[in-house]
């Protein structure tokens, strides 16, 4: 068993997070702080997860040389405690934002603060497993991806560079929000509506250009379920097409060693991912044209924030990638 | 053309009470209000009502005698402002709860605090109109039913006096909690969900009981809804048992002359009577237990605030009680 | 006062249609028909609309020269009525999508059947008032859009002819599927979820393709919603672009004498649309990169539907375009 | 590891339970049957849970001694095959309500046919664990309560016998309803509302009434939910009331045992128990009038059907009464 902590246990990522490493057959929690409910119990905050442990105040001091950390705090907020985290000899799982952008004169633009640690971004893995899998493994510190730049990359990967002017158009659960009560969350806004936000100005609009190292077009909405995210992603070949059965095979043949995505032959819903950690991505090509359309759903806290997380602790950790994860809805 | 003002104008009920008087045929809008607020557009807080008008701060000396006045604010913040209109002449109807109960006493135990004004409680006329159509055309003062109470009260009251051991087990969208951004409201607590609150304890209950002149258990739930409320009512008739063929001419007959109830012949969903004044209710009887189910719906924005303060003030200014009110949804 | 009859008004559009003529200040229902639902009363398949009017059978012989008619059906059953109904002498809107592509090599290719009267769609009007208003009042025939169209067009009107690689991204509500229970609107299926659907194949795409001059990329998605359709528009200005500042301008321009087009300044949701007759479009630019962003939000039932129709019925009759179209919801 | 039949496999409740027995560590699946869906895999019919395995014909002949069937068929239909199914030798649990009434003459009159075997009917468990459980353990034939009833009779049993004037009002999530694709299931129906059916007459009454031993009023509701099950429960008491804290001590005595029990000390929203084999009561009592108010609140898919199932299996074949149903959501 190894000792992970968990700083930020009370959000919504934090608490899924927790549920996962306390039902893990190989993992086991170490500290579970919370700043603002610390002393609460997180069954009282998260009743639905039946971890019956108490929060605590932050205490990095008592994390020792090749424990597990995972951060789960806002951005801005996570990158302080990181680096003390990474100097105290912890390997971390950060699943902020804080360390996925590798520019470090991207942060203050884009994030507005300016990199405490910018030499930590450059050694930073980014931890989509399905394109970093071997160098996840042996990392000091993972960068946990966005919850939609783990969709929009997925659809998208077996064609990268084979595709130009990519545009995702994006749709959320609002847990993807967290669990703040703000105006944009009461149920008598969301509900019965969609809505686009972020347009050209999105955090994850350069993390997702990043990864696929070209500019995209991406937009998130704002739709009436609690957990879920779908990206449908559009783009044209540089080149020839290939017909639809070829692109199946091409992206069978991506994700056959990857346990977490499913190829389908027909545009996903979320219900058949939503508590998995699984995403399901589905091509499709209109060959007059050479246009393609490529769909990803996940859900938002696991294949989005926490599953990935443990996925990525678990091969950090030389497990198997799926332990702890193959628990059905 | 009569002038209405309209204190606390930003809220939900507020803003639907200041879009129906914007319609209305013969009122006119004063002073619209809002602490918070004032100084925005209502289209910009409520932009589906599409009403352009700056909201204010409040000024209750520049309201003149005989002019109307409608008091939405929370609980225990309206009975100050009410008591200063009704000395300046105003007419006023108080959608908040601060003059629903006639007793004082009750004010400290279920309000939380004692009422500046107790000679106004025994003046002012709760505005049922299905109830007291006559008393509210001469009133000064006319207090708004709560939500709740209004749909219990059409459900049951063609059968008060006859029954005993009521029961009102009742549903409200979330627009009944109002604006506020609040952990309750959240969408992804209130989603997927059905949850009472308030046992035994909710405010709404001595007020039903007032009305009915007997004790009842009273429950509220929360449910997924935006604008809606469902009563139902279960009770026992004291006496010999109608027929249902009986009990429906009995309800016909009470709201023969109610252009807002519709008394229908199969257990009612929201959807005839949201966005409408309309209360649908429906009665049934299982003869051999004497036992009495009866069921109301209302929009709880509408006929359970706004809408019926609108009937209210047609009634006071000798109007057609529909007026301005006959919009479909 | 001028007759319009509504074939086809049990149908969700239908039902909408019926109740907007019904309170319509200048029109008055003739027959009202349907095929399954004949005999019963509107106010029983549709009672939120509190229409009591009978549904019959239609009678296109008794259908009489210049009197209006609206057809409601599904594609391919629209045609031979309306080519009855033209031949009478009527004005017709055909709601359906039987008349709105002009090509009839179309039809077998895209809805299936061969066009029996491939003259008509010469002649036929595509009844999108802010296209072509002046060409509407005149028609004999008016081809009422389809409810993806309007609001895509809607989104990228004001600068058809200076942008490429449109795609198209749609959100719809399930009353867009109709009233037929199936299992793909079963709620269990619909709640919680967003799904594409129809993609490189939806029917509405060569539509809106006919109208922009230009191939497209369009996808539709399902959302858990009732009424309202929203269109993210993503597109590349082909020359130098506007500012953001300038773009705006040049949309409230092109909309300045519509008065059903709201243009706003931000991403809207669907709430301020819904149940209203209105649009409203949102256009953002990246300058550096020249990529438009332009989104539309209506209600599927009213601007993507019925209410369109009443504002062609309108036009055609040379009345007020908004009559019978200005009430809240 | 012994063998379980599930006949009836393709509706929620079957492939729910067909689910659970796949991933039980002692139970392995023997048939799962479909009669429309004979053919197909689980896999297409309900892709969430990735059960890939094919729905076969019905073979009862295939049944040999000493095995397991559960029949998750209609009522009215799994009488028949329980029938010959117990004549082979199998331990049956009935998940229909075909043995749930022990009095042969209701079932003309409640389920409208006349019971082929009524000597089944007296031999027959109901099986609710936390009142039969010793019974359960050694039955050949289990009768599965509904789901409303199995809400309610938790709710109330603790003070069973002390009790008078039951009242049930319960809101049931759409999955109860099953697959079948009717109007009543539809969106568009079913959001944005709440509507009472059934009244005076649902089946679930006279179930609740044999188990409780007295006359109940019981209304369900159908609620914009998915899978969730909500039963208030008002009654009186009919001697000298509890207190507050004496009435939690007597639930939480009743229930120390039984593991999915959960007495909350709050009403009880439907979220902590989705998705779980879990209950969770909250009862509260107003000692002036002697009142009760009881909550329970289950999963309708699992304590109200199939998970239900599994723990009646547990204990039929002595394994740990959790055994396959301790996974989180």
């Amino acid at each position: 068993m190894s000792v992970v902590h968990v700083f930020g246990a009370a959000g919504f990522t934090g608490a899924q997070l927790v549920a996962l490493l306390d039902a893990h057959p190989h993992f086991s929690l170490g500290q579970i702080t919370a700043r603002g409910d610390a002393g609460a119990r997180l069954s009282e905050v998260a009743p639905e997860y039946r971890v019956d442990r108490r929060l605590a105040a932050p205490d990095v001091g008592a994390v020792t040389e090749g424990e597990y950390a995972a951060v789960c705090y806002p951005h801005a907020e996570a990158a302080e405690v990181v680096s003390q985290l990474v100097d105290r000899g912890a390997r971390v799982v950060d699943v902020s934002a804080d360390h996925r952008l590798r520019d470090p004169a991207a942060y203050p633009a884009v994030y507005g603060f300016d990199h405490p640690r910018p030499e930590l971004l450059g050694e930073a893995v980014y931890g989509l497993p399905e394109l970093n899998r071997e160098r996840i493994r042996g990392a000091r510190l993972v960068a946990n991806p966005g919850c939609y730049p783990t969709a929009a990359l997925l659809a998208v990967l077996p064609v990268m560079g084979q595709v130009v002017d990519v545009v995702v158009d994006a749709k959320s659960g609002v847990s993807g929000a967290g669990r703040a009560a703000t105006p944009a969350v009461h149920f008598s806004t969301v509900t019965d509506s969609v809505r686009p936000y972020g347009v050209f100005g999105h955090r994850h609009q350069p993390e997702i250009e990043q990864e696929l190292g070209m500019p995209v077009v991406f937009t998130p909405h704002l739709v009436p379920v609690d957990r879920g995210l779908s990206a449908s992603c559009y783009a044209t070949f540089a080149g020839a097409s290939p017909t639809q059965q070829q692109l199946l095979e091409l992206y069978r043949d991506r994700y056959r060693d990857h346990p977490f995505v499913e190829v389908v032959e027909a545009p996903p819903g979320m219900r058949p991912v939503q508590r998995t950690n699984y995403a399901q991505v589905f091509p499709a090509v209109d060959p007059p044209s050479g246009r393609l359309a490529a769909f990803g759903v996940i859900d938002n806290l696991m294949k989005g924030a926490a599953g990935q997380a443990v996925q990525n602790l678990n091969l950090m950790e030389g497990r198997p990638e799926e332990e702890g994860l193959d628990g059905r809805p």
